[in-house]
């Protein structure tokens, strides 16, 4: 398991989508600039220091302009975080190639607090659930 | 199986990703504003008459921008249009709540001379395969 910070170099720009172009068998799923919906879903999460914490369960898109909003992790109750579901804003996932998945700088303890949903939770069906995470994670990720 | 042309109401603005808000079940993945990646794959396609076409097969995301570029749509063999994936400009869909899916104003003629490709095939990686979709598509759907 890879344990070191990921370089500067290998971490992509925050809020991007890129996986490792250097990857085998991507050519199908991405482009230099694409990626294919179903390649994001899944992806393995880590926090700063490159521990893994999760995955990417799915990911919110704004239906009317089509950008996407949050990725929604899973971390399958590693580091007492429980079967939740953590939407986390999009623009705070960096790429690393090294570790060939997400980077979120966020301490587990931090994700802990944070507005999560359980698997059978509808909690993006209530309009405040947004702003509770716009508050949450506001001045910890700012937009690019 | 719907054979109305949906009504002028049921149809969502072209390039929304909207889904049925009066379905079931549909709290978990859905709200007003938002919905989930894995909701949109996998849901119906139907040409301007209401006729069944297919499915999203899924969608490509820019990495950068995080905006939905293109649905990529499978046909199953369905009118000549074989297996392939046909990926069309984002904002060529629009949603009916009446048919439950999503609806394409083209006729499968005009689809099956457009920019396809085989599942097992990388052509997004070529560069030029975009400019052939927007080249191809740009007149017929226009930004909105």
């Amino acid at each position: 398991m890879p344990t070191d910070l990921p370089t500067e170099r290998a971490v992509r720009k925050p809020g991007t989508m890129e996986l490792d172009p250097a990857g085998e068998g991507i050519a199908l799923d991405e482009t230099p600039r694409l990626i294919a919906s179903n390649k994001v879903e899944g992806t393995a999460v880590y926090d700063g220091t490159g521990r893994h914490l999760g995955s990417v369960h799915n990911f919110m898109v704004d239906k009317v302009s089509g950008q996407v909003a949050y990725a929604v992790l899973a971390f399958g109750g590693f580091l007492g975080l429980g079967e939740n579901r953590h939407p986390l804003p999009w623009r705070a996932l960096r790429y690393s190639t090294e570790l060939g998945g997400y980077v979120v700088d966020i301490d587990p303890g931090a994700l802990a607090g944070a507005p999560s949903h359980g698997p059978g939770e509808d909690s993006f069906a209530d309009p405040d659930y947004q702003k509770q995470l716009e508050d949450y994670y506001g001045s910890r990720f700012q937009a690019a």
